[in-house]
């Protein structure tokens, strides 16, 4: 199977292509003006899907009349003077706080530096806020003090302000952490979530799943010894690298909550544009395949908090692979699937066995608080 | 009783001078490096007062080599390129979640514009990261929401980047909101902690006690009926009218947990001075004053969300009275102490009895999660 074969319109049966259609604009009317009609706040309005949409597209967005907002992106642009500044802002509330390959302290410093990277800005700063449980140990704390000083000297950013709060036993785990990154915008980068273009190729930059399994393992819910370790760190180095191509490269997102498949779908509702994945070029660790297979799990929806896709004219995916494989934790980088014009709004799979469908967004929330 | 009573060396007996330097060298010393030597975190460490310096100042802070988190200010400054931008961040658990005179809403959006304004800095953009907890109603959510929004058109900032986590039911208490805040420095401002002089005014913006006293009372715990109502509002107007003064401004804080008396405690350490307050010229609503009275508590330690210290150059204390005046919420402006040399590191109080004492910093947490 070769990615060729997805390349532009494969719908040769006219009713699938009107079916699919029929969806899509339902899809991305939903999704481009959602509205939100729970009556309580649920796990799965966290989760990073569906209900994630409708709660912040129906209920917050719209309350603040803000471009940067509006754009959903994962850091907003904003002008101050002649510089560009890159901001975004993260809570993170990972259970346990510690688990393989990294605990709260790196997730709070990666994930904030990624949506900085992910929008082409050089991260530069940080700010800290802790909310802390009464009663935890303040060696528990020290060492995600620690963690956090760590990652940021790896990352390259400084930690600039910081706020700690207290609240009484069992009103947090042990600690909820939020920080918020500064980056400046790199002006080489011409990126957009609606940048999609038919013909462009999907690109990952490496093997997809294991934070978000090694999290579900770490809680010891389920019998499964296995050695998958969290794939935490700054994607800085990977997106400066490709930022090269400059506008060659239409986008780049980290696909933490909700994975991979997340990321395709609200890319391709903002682009109005069809994705086609080949699930066989999707590189996956058999470690992760196995768990997911035993706990029923799908690895596109699986949380990463290293990994991203990225999308790129057709002539750029070549050089944009040996770039990323350059770097460390993008060894694996792989093109996965194609940008085509019609239907719009959707993300298709070829699989592994020869059929197709369709990959939505995630509804509910099967790996609930994995960052 | 007038002010100048306090003005300059007030220590007439060598005894009582020489036991207060002793004390002074012992707090500064433990104040300016402070250990962390407690095993558990308690609620204390979220008040503000001592434990919370000995966590910040012991643990968290030396953990990270920067300029900017070392100076301990409301707001960091960070320069990037040709622009001085103040960065400040905040995790706001304040219970309940709606009370007199605002909700938390009001408070994440305020009580960070306002460390903003206190450095100097024009508030332009905020981010806003809800931990939502399963099962409040949405409506609740969307009570604050509108409450952000309408704090941010009054205060002139941009909400610009958020995110949005749900935990289980039972921790989070409704909400916590996080919420950072980027502003532009005015280079007007010449604005030091450690830019106390001996011989310089210090100032309160407004009637003091109010907002802490307002959540103490919303709360139900004590038999006490009273109309009390939070002062939360946004103090840039204040600060910009008082950015007049040039140079002949040194410091502004806005006098949040710990109230006053934390703040003078912070700045007379840091400046290395001491400040003398008069306690019959600080304003206090009656309300107030009686509600401290029957709960046994020193307004000086109660938190405000909307009053600052401010101490400026002694020939300039005239025209920043009445530059406050002019301002809404501060009408009640008032000149309540001076700063003198000796001792070092102290505030002390002449009370309205002709009494002195020395006002220390706060400790346990007698008004736990007021913001």
């Amino acid at each position: 199977m070769t990615s060729t074969r997805f390349t532009g319109a494969a719908f040769t049966d006219d009713r699938e292509r009107e079916a699919l259609a029929k969806i899509a604009r339902a899809r991305a009317t939903a999704l481009r003006a959602p509205h939100f009609r729970d009556e309580f706040i649920t796990m799965a309005h966290g989760a990073g899907g569906k209900a994630t949409a409708s709660l912040v597209g129906g209920l917050i967005a719209p309350a603040f009349a803000s471009a940067a907002l509006a754009a959903l992106d994962d850091a907003a642009l904003v002008d101050v003077g002649d510089v560009r500044l890159a901001i975004t802002t993260d809570s993170f509330v990972v259970k346990p706080l510690r688990f393989p390959g990294g605990s709260i302290g790196d997730l709070a410093v990666n994930g904030t530096v990624n949506d900085l990277a992910m929008v082409g800005a050089r991260p530069l700063a940080l700010t800290l806020s802790f909310v802390l449980e009464e009663g935890v140990a303040s060696d528990v704390l020290r060492a995600e003090v620690d963690a956090i000083a760590g990652a940021a000297r790896v990352a390259g950013v400084e930690i600039v302000a910081g706020d700690t709060k207290v609240v009484e036993r069992g009103h947090a785990d042990g600690m909820y952490v939020c920080t918020t990154g500064i980056g400046r915008w790199d002006s080489r980068a011409q990126l957009s979530p609606t940048g999609l273009r038919p013909g462009d190729r999907v690109l990952v930059s490496g093997s997809i799943g294991e934070h978000g399994m090694a999290i579900m393992l770490a809680r010891r819910e389920f019998e499964l010894d296995s050695e998958i370790v969290s794939d935490t760190r700054s994607l800085w180095p990977a997106a400066d690298a490709l930022l090269e191509l400059g506008a060659e490269l239409h986008c780049m997102r980290d696909a933490t909550r909700g994975g991979v498949a997340t990321v395709l779908n609200e890319l391709a509702v903002a682009s109005s544009v069809t994705v086609v994945v080949d699930e066989a070029r999707v590189p996956i660790q058999p470690a992760v395949v196995g768990a997911c297979e035993l706990l029923g799990i799908d690895p596109m929806y699986v949380a990463n908090e290293g990994k991203f896709v990225a999308v790129v004219a057709p002539q750029a995916a070549d050089r944009a692979i040996d770039l990323l494989r350059g770097i460390t934790g993008c060894e694996s980088a792989a093109i996965i699937g194609d940008v085509t014009a019609d239907p719009t709004g959707m993300v298709l799979v070829n699989t592994s066995f020869g059929g197709r469908r369709v990959m939505d967004l995630l509804v509910g929330d099967p790996l609930p608080r994995i960052c």
